[in-house]
């Protein structure tokens, strides 16, 4: 962590700050074989996400959620620490780690179409620093409130700085009305600071339902009114890749259909965790990365 | 109710029941002035809704909104039992049988732009059955599961036949993602019984948290898979008109803006209630009105 200054305090303060990003959003340099072009680029940069339909085929994402459906399934899987339930249920609601645990997520992890483009952004080499999917049941998928991943990383995980983003493959088809992922754009430019301690192992409890790291009313409408809100939808396959301190967040799902999608979020080779702030430990192996920093090599095709 | 035979049961069958709706949806002759052309009557038989867009202006929607704030500010309407307030806080999520707490709400229920369509539409003259404003908070609105109305007011109001409609007015500008107004196009033609027995006075848990009269998932899913799922959205003062056999929910609303709107149901003069089913004893009249089955006037203007 920053021997001499936290650029990113939070959880400190009684009230809430809103300061200005100190890091860029678009890093250049790096192994980067250039995929998107300067407009894409310069979109992330002013929106911090990028939406490209149809990354993947429908064959393929066929069979990773064939692969999906077994994890879900096995016992050995279901018994994880990795897995995490519906609140008031034993439905599967996500699985951590997904790349350690599955061959055919490991090689999605490393596909070029995704890890590519996020070594070009983070102008670096990268390595997965959490990965999942999400199971969003039809009938009763629960929201999950607005937040910035580099909050949570930046204090409970000892990320220095922003130069991470996250990748959500949709493996199901996306409506504006089964909860899919919501961002303000250009919120990325903004560090809100959150009120509160965090209580060891908060982790447990956030997967289920966020109590701290959460941003305060005020700043969230001023960041929307600003930027406006975006849910971008599409068919499986579609995916978006979004800046580590977006706000996001989802609206509950009432409708029939589920909606499921793999993240993996990349980290900079860059920007290793250090130490979390304020005396927290360390979050397990399977929110954060820390055993092997290693950079994500990519899949070898044929 | 039917002295003989009921043409619609429901929560006496340990499971779910599909039927054909023994009723028409639009009902010939009656009083109406034809506001509605054949096309969209054909589109409102059809789907058993209709989407009107600036249903009333911006000017009016002001003043209405200005009404309901006074309104929801009052301590001697939130003292009423007509007032709702969210689950956990003392915000207030609802207040029934506002035409009668409010004369500019009672102005609305009476404007020919909805009553004129409620009247040709259903073929008779009508009353208003329920009048409640919706307040759904920004941030932390309540999603509202599938229901049909109908299932409700047969069972617990005894009304008999599939002969009333709601219209849905927007407060506030209705987005994909601040928990909008989701139908099932096509379904007002089944009729889903649902399961269980309805304890007394369930209709003061039911505003907050429905738990009897919940339609079974493979209905839903039925349903959907062959009509899809619409969410009328615009601006204030755009207006849905639904048949009160049509499925319809809301998802929450985690985004910062509110989503406000006033219902009114118009019920036949041809539909009267009669006993509730099962023994169950009536509603109280902010629910369900009863004492006094009169025909809306219209609005005289100038």
């Amino acid at each position: 962590m920053p021997v001499l200054e936290d650029l990113y305090p939070s959880r400190v303060a009684s009230v809430p700050q809103r300061t200005e990003r100190r890091d860029p959003v678009v890093y250049g340099g790096g192994p980067a074989r250039g995929r998107l072009g300067g407009v894409e680029l310069e979109f992330f940069e002013r929106n911090g996400y990028l939406f490209v339909e149809n990354l993947f085929g429908t064959a393929e994402i066929a069979r990773v959620n064939q692969e999906l459906r077994r994890l879900a399934r096995a016992e050995d899987i279901r018994r994880l620490e990795e897995t995490i339930t519906e609140p008031g249920s034993d439905e599967v609601r996500s699985i951590f780690r997904v790349h350690r645990l599955s061959q055919l997520f490991d090689w999605l992890s490393r596909d070029a179409r995704v890890l590519d483009i996020a070594c070009q952004i983070l102008g670096s080499e990268v390595y997965v620093h959490q990965s999942r999917v999400n199971l969003k049941p039809g009938f009763r998928g629960k929201e999950f409130c607005w937040h910035s991943d580099f909050e949570t990383w930046h204090v409970e995980d000892g990320m220095p700085c922003m130069r991470a983003l996250s990748v959500s493959i949709a493996l199901t088809q996306n409506y504006p009305f089964n909860g899919p992922l919501m961002l303000i754009p250009g919120s990325h430019k903004t560090y809100v600071s959150c009120v509160g301690k965090t209580p060891e192992d908060h982790y447990r409890q956030s997967l289920k339902k966020q109590e701290y790291g959460v941003p305060d009313n005020e700043s969230l409408q001023r960041l929307a009114d600003r930027g406006g809100i975006v849910a971008p939808t599409g068919a499986p396959g579609s995916a978006v890749f979004f800046d580590c301190n977006v706000m996001h967040g989802s609206n509950s799902n009432i409708s029939p259909y589920p909606r499921s999608n793999v993240f993996f979020v990349y980290n900079s080779m860059e920007n290793m965790l250090g130490e979390p702030l304020h005396g927290l430990k360390p979050r397990p192996e399977h929110i954060a990365a820390r055993e092997r920093f290693e950079a994500v090599k990519p899949l070898e095709r044929g």
